[in-house]
């Protein structure tokens, strides 16, 4: 089942830069850092009500995000809903006809498991199940 | 203050697809739908957690909500946060050297008073401030 929105994914050219605004912007104070080893991310965590602003920077060319910012520059790159039983509700959106990018769940940020929905089948939102 | 994430827009080309969508995704209701004079859209409500998915479909060709799928054919439009005190937090950005598209806030959705940073300031994120 879906409970929430689990975080927003925000693309930036620097992390150090997009700390410093949504830090002043928000009022907040960034939470952590992590790399995300498979996603080839540099993340920084905020917790704003009953979720989290992700910032995801590139550590590689080849990695999604650096694509994402090569085309726009940067922006809002994702959203994850969390997820109680995220291999139940991966099959459930397949009988849906909506195509996964992670067919099986890999390792994200915070050493959840994640998996990605095809854009194409999701009305062109980069959408996540997380658990 | 800025105390959590109020909604998050989302444009799409057909309201009644973008419900479906939603309703099968992620297992929940569309809670209400409401045409938003100011900004020339009708809109879906989702309740998702502490917050909201808001669809957007442009009720006109000069909505800003038209011109965003003509460009991209749908996505994530905008992050809103939810202000204690709007007219503060707007002063408070503007020293920060934010720029904003309303200087003053109009009347959005739920009759909320709502008020668009300028995404050139904000990392090319197009971020709401709403009460």
């Amino acid at each position: 089942m879906i409970e929430k929105v689990d975080h927003i994914g925000i693309a930036v050219k620097s992390l150090e830069d997009g700390i410093a605004l949504y830090e002043s912007m928000l009022g907040i104070k960034c939470e952590k850092i992590e790399v995300v080893e498979s996603q080839q991310v540099k993340t920084a965590f905020f917790h704003i009500g009953d979720m989290h602003i992700e910032l995801l920077c590139p550590t590689s060319d080849d990695s999604p995000i650096a694509k994402f910012l090569e085309k726009n520059g940067g922006g809002i790159h994702h959203i994850a809903y969390a997820s109680s039983d995220i291999n139940s509700d991966l099959d459930r959106v397949k009988t849906l006809g909506i195509n996964l990018i992670h067919e099986t769940p890999i390792t994200g940020a915070n050493d959840k498991q994640v998996a990605f929905l095809h854009p194409k089948s999701t009305q062109k939102v980069l959408t996540e199940f997380c658990q």
